[in-house]
């Protein structure tokens, strides 16, 4: 964490707005195509604002991905990879990505980078950040919770090396990515929509004022921060023998202790969760993670800390 | 309808239950599953029960299917295709169906067939009939929904050629489907998979009382009839345009009124229903129905009737 005072930072001029990075997940590829067609929604005066299909064969087909999932590729590895025929669909837009928004970790890179998702977990609105230590996107998510009047907006921190992965979004300088559910793949829920729209225009807001010169004073900012992914119960072949229990089902966010129930087999047993603590299970039953073998996710409840920032002059 | 009178019937010897017809509805995948490790819940002393997993190539790698809609596949023309390399792996399939619990119309074929199914609509628990004029199907049908205690079970009627379809169960000599949801393709939920095993085992129940010799008296059933699918709004490319309106979203079976909301534009525009008349719709929003150019199916009240049935002695 920065020292308090003032964060003086550049302006944030670019910013890109992503849907489609998985294929089925429709919101944002509802929003970005409507954008695509009709930006009006998206300008503030001081930002230049990119609405962008990322995984266009995978949301031509309705699936996550072709070859490989596009939200795991941004690996040094993949972005290194010299270009062959035989090289995943996913590698090969990444590459493209990397070049038109990135390099990552560059200086070119663009400014920040809203990546929209869905989740057929009960997660409601949930904003993913990488890092602890970045007062911009602190106080940003610190502003749009603020905006929500009738909504809850969670947090969820990936900075755990367990649970970090290669999002597409990391190609920028900044970047949150939005989650909402429940919301089945393939399916587009008007509600949903709309909460996730509402999402990207406070961030667009709070990145215009902060351009215009508004300072945020310090603020602190309570975040889920995951730790590990539990599995599915397995058979020595793989297959899955026990589903998540009706207790824990759409319980996201909520308190998970030592011998509460967490799956239940087809036989009817129940199986308590067998960790040493109290955690906070999030992305109970996401569709995807069944071949990630993630059942939930753990995380731990923290405060962040974040300065005061406000535009540089120069 | 047949006249009044009790309808004396062969004995249902043959009961198939299918699971994984669409790959990615995991109800029927892992009660299929479990059922074929351990049969001893499905057995009756009258009958012989046998699980089916219908489609494992689209249940392995968690799709609706791999060429094409196993449940759409059961037509005249493809049953007598011949056999060739570049023939649809799930038209294979359906021969191969057909071989084993057929053929379609034969006096070998399967007595019933129970086919489990899922959907994101919010339908509950759904049994789907192909014909009103089968008194030992609506006769079961009735003796389900009254062996449910806090659950409803509505019945959708699929008997209007412009709803039909060739489904994998109309390979038996009579059949039901079962819809339950909401659940999002690639997830199984406790509380969708425990109706369906209530709603099998009733089924199962109810032939084998029927079996044993028990008459069931006249009775009548409220059905929903399907006569007709709705399209999403599209524009001239085929692009979607409008989502299913939050009014509309959820509320499968209540009555849906000319002039009610149907669908939302990305610009905020409300698109009214412009029917002429009252309707039910069902089916609302489910996810493998976009390609299929179904946002609702509508459907009218009606009432069936059934004579008593009982086992033939001979």
């Amino acid at each position: 964490m920065a020292s308090a005072g003032v964060a003086c930072l550049p302006a944030i001029r670019r910013i890109a707005v992503f849907g489609g990075t998985h294929g089925n997940e429709l919101s944002g590829v509802f929003l970005v195509r409507h954008w695509l067609k009709d930006k009006s929604e998206l300008q503030r005066p001081s930002l230049e604002v990119q609405p962008y299909l990322s995984n266009p064969a995978a949301v031509q087909r309705c699936t996550r991905y072709v070859d490989c999932d596009l939200n795991r590729a941004f690996t040094e590895e993949n972005l290194s990879m010299p270009l062959s025929d035989s090289m995943p669909y996913e590698v090969k837009r990444a590459q493209e990505i990397n070049h038109l928004f990135g390099p990552k970790g560059n200086e070119n890179a663009y400014d920040f980078i809203i990546d929209l998702h869905n989740t057929t977990s009960n997660v409601g609105n949930c904003l993913i950040m990488k890092t602890s230590k970045d007062d911009f996107t602190i106080q940003m998510i610190h502003y749009i919770k603020n905006t929500l009047i009738h909504d809850n907006c969670q947090v969820l921190l990936l900075e755990n090396p367990a649970v970090q992965y290669g999002a597409v979004r990391t190609v920028a300088k900044h970047c949150i990515g939005l989650e909402i559910g429940p919301q089945p793949q393939g399916v587009i829920r008007a509600n949903i929509l709309e909460n996730m729209r509402k999402l990207v225009n406070s961030a667009l807001d709070f990145a215009h004022f902060y351009n215009e010169g508004k300072e945020f004073p310090p603020c602190t900012l309570d975040v889920y921060r995951a730790f590990e992914k539990v599995d599915y119960p397995r058979d020595s072949e793989g297959q899955i023998i026990g589903i998540i229990h009706p207790q824990l089902q759409d319980n996201d966010w909520k308190q998970l202790k030592p011998g509460d129930p967490s799956f239940l087999t087809l036989h009817g047993r129940t199986i308590p969760y067998n960790g040493s603590s109290a955690v906070y299970p999030v992305f109970v039953n996401e569709a995807a993670y069944y071949e990630k073998k993630s059942a939930f996710l753990l995380t731990e409840k923290v405060t962040l800390k974040a300065n005061s920032v406000k535009v540089s002059k120069t």
